[in-house]
């Protein structure tokens, strides 16, 4: 164990615990200042005090947070989405997914995003995890639920919302993981996850949904 | 195969190929204004053409891309860093990463950044995949490498860069993943890629590095 700043490598006891070794690490905000509010995005310019002491700008957008589903039939099927998404010029192939509105807990806003983009309801929801996408510039969070026992009903999408569904054996999302075809993050995520729960290896339920 | 935007769901043949289909959900640029450049984020504000030709606006970050590598060592352990990151309010554990300069290749960038943030430098190098943090509102993309046959020598970090590196065995790694200590999505990606290639079930160098 130490406590200064590393510029070697060592074996730390406990990398992954909280240890007064993150003092080290730490950065305090002085200074906040919202420095554009768009309709989507809002973006942030803080000040910060760095572990030596100076200071230093932190610029990120703030982000609700989000959920993720994999929809995941009895015969081994799942439900995806084909969606194009403007900043990366490109259809991806995704696991529905939503943002979180106000004081909205993570599974009604799974279950509100399934119905509205799918039509789907399911009535058996497991927590898997919770993801950092863009730890450098984003307080965003995607919490990721396994959604099985669906029901198909009549999708609503929203004004000017516009993506396909279709259903694949969970093979062809690992292959498309392996080709690079799938590149969104949570997908890839979501698919490795699923491959763990199915073969046994990672049980469902594990972790405790965040407060 | 259908032409028509989906409200319920089929089995497309080829959902992921590059067909006709993706012209029912693209999104094409009329305008588009820079609306903030910070020191670290350039936010963008386009007009699109939807699908059915009714205009709306997107915002999004534009981003160089990233590069990521996991420096794995003959005997079954991985170099790893522990770095405060701001926007989520935490010490996280992550493979090293970072943003390419300008014109500078992903593996060249790779090299310089294990080096200065790490010491480390590795002769071989097997690239792995792409992937894309958040389509929603970046430009963003990040290519992963697998770095072997490492040798130690002297970090240098930037100034006002503060992190920790520490050598963790994979299944290590792997837990963490399966226990949510690890969050961030590109370490994540790395953990099941490296399980895959280790147990041979996936090989390196089956996808190219996009041009």
């Amino acid at each position: 164990m130490t406590d200064k700043i590393q510029r070697g490598t060592h074996s730390l006891a406990d990398p992954a615990g909280h240890t007064a070794n993150d003092d080290a690490l730490k950065e305090v905000c002085v200074a906040s200042a919202t420095v554009h509010r768009g309709k989507f995005l809002t973006l942030k310019q803080d000040i910060v005090r760095l572990p030596d002491g100076k200071q230093t700008g932190r610029e990120y957008i703030v982000h609700p947070g989000a959920v993720m589903m994999i929809p995941l039939f009895d015969d081994g099927t799942v439900l995806m989405e084909r969606q194009f998404r403007y900043p990366v010029g490109e259809v991806m192939l995704e696991f529905p997914a939503g943002k979180l509105d106000p004081q909205e807990g993570a599974q009604r806003c799974g279950e509100r995003e399934l119905q509205e983009e799918t039509g789907y309801t399911a009535r058996r929801w497991d927590y898997l995890t919770r993801i950092h996408p863009v730890i450098s510039y984003s307080t965003e969070f995607i919490d990721i639920f396994l959604a099985r026992d669906l029901t198909h009903g009549e999708a609503q999408l929203d004004d000017g919302e516009f993506l396909e569904t279709f259903i694949t054996p969970v093979g062809q999302v690992i292959d498309w993981v392996r080709s690079g075809r799938i590149s969104d993050v949570k997908t890839i995520i979501g698919a490795f996850w699923l491959e763990k729960v199915i073969s046994g290896a990672w049980q469902p339920g594990e972790q405790a949904l965040p407060r």
